[in-house]
């Protein structure tokens, strides 16, 4: 590169045997050939060295000791990203299997992958059983080994070597793994005893590893096919300190606690029927007010951000999802076709099809643009029936949806506005912790997975980028998740109680307008595509209201309560005047109930208490004669005794400004 | 029966050769074996001799003169009742024969039937053709044929007699139609020189028919298939005055002016699509604003009349249709299966088992009844493609379903209340004119269409007749119509220019809850089967929203029209006034826009009168320096200036009420 580029390119001379290292800021350094990350690190601070497990090398995750050789973006990964995350646990399989290997020998490893929250690996272990004594034992071996700060070491192996290795061993596991491999991709990692064929990357050494979990023992066919042999599969969870572990298992003691499908029967949220089908949820009366509050909420949000709404069936022509690209490329996830008139109807698995069918109902010009037009829309999709979870996993998905239609340049305020909608929400629901997580395409599946527009792809990409970084909103990105029209943004938060749920979405479509032939007319009086923003920020009632249980344990803010008052008179006496309150509270839209039963005033309490009822209203005589009632406030206990009046005033106040407590 | 009788009977004394004639009002009175119902109409008054054109005997209809051998019931049927017009129109049809006979010699008659409106004969004219000009001429021969007052007279003949008779007459059409008939059930009528094979009834004679309209031709093969040869329809309409008749072409006129499809597409109501199918509305926006509107208003009508919601999906597998008797008594009117893990499910075509098993989910109590869910369930049926009629005759329908779970003791007040839902609905919505059609079930048709317990069909009918009575609303009984598991209420309403829609329905149901086994626990500690009243007083969205259109000729009233108020500055220098308006209808939840084109003002207000938006707010100097705007009501013009506050206020006000203008 010319120093006086007419390009004007940053000025960066090179010198001999020197690469470019450019990181995250855009900075750029130079490192001698064959640096390795965990050297670039120590030379901008030993603190960062001590702290990072792995490096992300243009765009591929490598181990810290690992020689670069030539130009590359690097960025640094520490337990505080996913990738971080996902090597440590790697090693800690690692870890385990050589736990395993001291206790078991002879036992035989097949894959050892980090998942979700932890990691796990699949051993046969011969006609040895492993037991929860055994687990404890394991993890007592694998805190010895830690505190060796063994390190993991790489070496590359040519095939035939690696194959004649495993031969002569007798493993026919990774002899079975070689055969996918080619020469020249093959590595073997190390760490105290234990090697493994691995393509890795791993954490420096073992002594990162400080607070170790093994959580269960489960069968696993190799392979995952049940005419295979069944492998011992073993999951645990580790973590950087003690603490951090300690935390994990209080949430996951309080997670069971909290579990959406024990509360909602206990409250008479949602019920499922064998004979509906499994994933089908029936919405109780209490889940149906859930459900009601959100959608108002909804509307109004979205009505005040200029959308219209429409109502659109739930089924379709196959031609209509030909169009669209649904058949073609999601057809695993759709319900299968019913045969009416010699034609193929599907149920719709999304909404946007419907949706583009009414923005083409009438002529659009740029005075109609942007044009949003929002559906609580009810999707069926296909879900193995082993996948369905609850609230969680389910066929049919009651979906916050909208799309907006824009040009190019009214793109990145509408997706801008998109993402302030979901910061509301966010305070509204005291989510305090997300992350969008932004998903590519992936160039080499364009075509199978993704439309093969690879211009549309990048430009696109960078549109959506640019808005995140402006707007200042944490976010990654994943190459290789994103929707098969376009980049896609889902959004993770986190749960009252440090759980990550995946909830919302927002994706960006430039494929659909042009296979439908959507067209406004431009201020230049010409036809123009419209760019598509799919957009769903409270996700699923399904999967939110899941979320919500969780998050609030059940206990409601009293606007999203089923009940919001529960009036206790103390004895059979004071029902007329219960019944003048529940009366004034009805006036107010207040949603109230009577405890009419002849129980005492204790168990009456006791029973609010457990249906998670956020107010009670205790009338006596002296409540009576005063015209007041004695106020509890749900886990706050008594509240002292109030005006009825003045009860009622601040409760809807309450209630409109949708206030957390 | 003796005089003395223990049972308490009323005492009719009977004499030789006469019989007992029962009247509907319960009265008994006497005539001579062989009276007709016109010699019984006489001996009650002349003047009702003069109205009447037929006779309701034993629930079968008879001509008047037809001989009354044996003890009988008997009505009297007016131009008032249902029968009464079927029988003026098929005796029309007879009057149009016969003036089709004298014009068209050799033109051999199928079939001659009264229809909704009117009635028609397929006629074979051998290779003659008939047109516009030949059905004036045929309107003419047939006035001077009724001024004629032929008298239509009965004759029974053996079949044999028949045949040679048609033989020698070389007519194929109804030789076909004897080879169905058995031997002393073939009966011709004859009226001046017509005579036809007949099963009658018919009015006394021709001069009942006053006034009369042949309104047009059509094709129509023989016996509907098309491999047979093309006879040649002719469509007629009668009334016994000319009054009427002309009413009646004033209102088709107007209707067609009305026609929900031309307002729907006008008024961006709703569209339909090719590539999504026949009969699946798409909503467009306005549609939506309506919808929710009228949702808002039967949610709050329901929640004070004490119903929960439900949400449910839309498909079940096959087995909850087999135990609800859809696919045993209505399989052709549901959607094909979809075959999914080796099961069938059904998209759903009622709400109803969904609901039970939402009932069943959770133990009963006689302390949860009566117990009633509501959900605007969408509901898809199967209706053949020609079927379809814009939004009167669709697939996917938006129904505003409810189940209410009752006791036999709670049955007549739960049945009661909602029959005064009914009529508070027909108020909002300015329906004067309505009559309730209890449909009931046909004893012979008993384990085929209905659920075979004639004791429970006998004792629910019995329920829902007296409450009918009791309430005191307008209704007809009609045998063989009610759904396969109880009888039925379907609601007949009248719009504003007296088109007859059927919209909503009230069913009883005794025999899904003996099917889904539901029971709840009544106060003696003891399992008992409920009764379900199956409602949905205003019909689906479709029908309903296709009715008001008529109704109100596309002008909604305040509250349900999509855009409420437009806002008409004079020039662009009043847009900031006109957007602070803007902002202030907002705040009132006013559905709000402002024409901000560069457009004369005339124009612009003929543009919002066509667009049907109720209130215009004109504004120019005078108006901003005042505070205040010259406000226009749909249909009415120019209501003065007005403070804009106090305007505000008033269509607030408005709304709310939901008054009717």
């Amino acid at each position: 590169m010319e120093a006086n580029s007419s390009l004007n390119l940053p000025l960066i001379l090179r010198m001999a045997n020197m690469i470019n290292i450019t990181f995250p800021d855009g900075a750029v350094r130079q490192y001698e050939v064959g640096t390795t990350s965990m050297d670039i690190a120590k030379s901008i601070s030993e603190g960062l060295a001590r702290k990072i497990l792995a490096a992300s090398v243009n765009g591929e995750v490598w181990d810290l000791s690992r020689p670069i050789n030539s130009d590359a973006c690097v960025k640094f990964l520490t337990w505080d990203d996913t990738d971080g995350k996902s090597t440590f646990w790697h090693s800690s399989a690692h870890l385990m299997a050589e736990a395993v290997e001291s206790k078991f020998p002879g036992a035989k490893f097949w894959v050892g992958p980090a998942i979700d929250k932890g990691f796990y690996y699949d051993i046969d272990l011969g006609d040895k059983k492993i037991n929860e004594e055994d687990l404890a034992e394991l993890e007592k071996k694998m805190n010895e080994l830690a505190k060796q700060n063994n390190v993991y070491t790489r070496k590359a192996m040519p095939k035939a070597e690696a194959v004649a290795y495993f031969t002569e061993k007798g493993d026919e596991y990774k002899l079975d793994l070689l055969q996918n491999l080619n020469d020249g991709e093959i590595t073997f990692y190390t760490q105290g005893q234990f090697t493994d064929l691995c393509r890795g990357p791993h954490i420096p050494n073992t002594g990162f590893i400080k607070a170790i979990k093994l959580t269960s023992i489960a069968g696993a066919y190799w392979k995952g096919d049940e005419k295979n042999k069944q492998l011992t599969r073993i999951y645990g969870v580790t973590f950087p300190n003690q603490k951090e572990l300690d935390e994990y298992l209080l949430m996951l003691e309080e997670a069971k606690k909290r579990d959406h499908r024990k509360l909602g029967k206990e409250l008479g949220i949602y019920t499922m029927n064998d004979d509906i089908g499994p994933g089908l949820i029936l919405w109780m009366p209490n889940g149906t007010i859930i459900i009601e509050e959100l959608e108002k909420l909804a509307k109004k949000t979205e009505e005040d951000a200029g959308y219209k709404r429409v109502v659109t069936p739930h089924i379709a022509k196959e031609n209509l999802y030909l169009t669209s690209g649904h058949l073609p490329y999601y057809a695993d996830s759709m319900f299968p076709p019913m045969d009416m008139d010699g034609e193929k109807y599907y149920m719709k698995a999304m909404n946007c099809p419907h949706h583009h069918k009414i923005f083409d109902a009438e002529p659009k010009s740029y005075r109609d643009m942007p044009y949003r037009i929002a559906e609580y829309g009810t999707c069926y999709r296909y879900e193995q029936s082993g996948e369905l979870f609850g609230l969680m996993r389910v066929r049919c998905l009651h979906m916050n949806d909208a799309h907006i239609y824009c040009s190019k340049e009214q793109f990145a305020q509408e997706f801008k506005a998109v993402n302030d909608m979901y910061l509301k929400y966010f305070k509204i629901f005291g989510i305090e912790k997300y992350v969008m997580r932004l998903s590519l395409h992936d160039p080499e599946k364009l075509g199978q997975k993704y439309v093969n527009e690879p211009e549309l792809w990048n430009e696109t990409e960078e549109l959506v980028r640019n808005v995140l970084i402006e707007t200042g909103v944490p976010f990654v990105e994943v190459k290789g998740e994103g929707a098969f029209y376009g980049p896609k943004i889902d959004v993770q938060i986190w749960s009252a109680i440090g759980r990550e749920f995946t909830l919302a979405t927002n994706q960006v479509d430039f494929a659909q307008p042009r296979s439908f032939n959507l067209k406004f007319t431009n201020q230049n009086n010409e036809p123009e595509v419209p760019l598509i923003i799919h957009r769903a920020p409270l996700g699923t009632h399904e999967r939110f209201i899941g979320f919500l249980l969780e998050h609030y344990a059940g206990k409601f803010p009293l606007w999203l309560a089923s009940l919001q008052v529960k009036i206790l008179p103390i004895s059979d006496k004071f029902l007329p005047y219960a019944n003048s309150i529940l009366q004034s509270l009805k006036n107010a839209d207040i949603r109230a109930e009577i405890d009419d039963r002849n129980e005492k005033i204790g168990k009456k309490i006791r029973d609010t208490e457990l249906a998670r009822v956020p107010y009670m209203l205790v009338v006596g005589e002296k409540e009576m004669n005063e015209g007041k009632a004695a106020v509890r406030r749900q886990g706050k206990g008594d509240l002292g005794a109030k005006d009825v009046n003045e009860f009622i005033a601040e409760a809807v106040a309450e209630i409109k400004e949708r206030r957390a407590e």
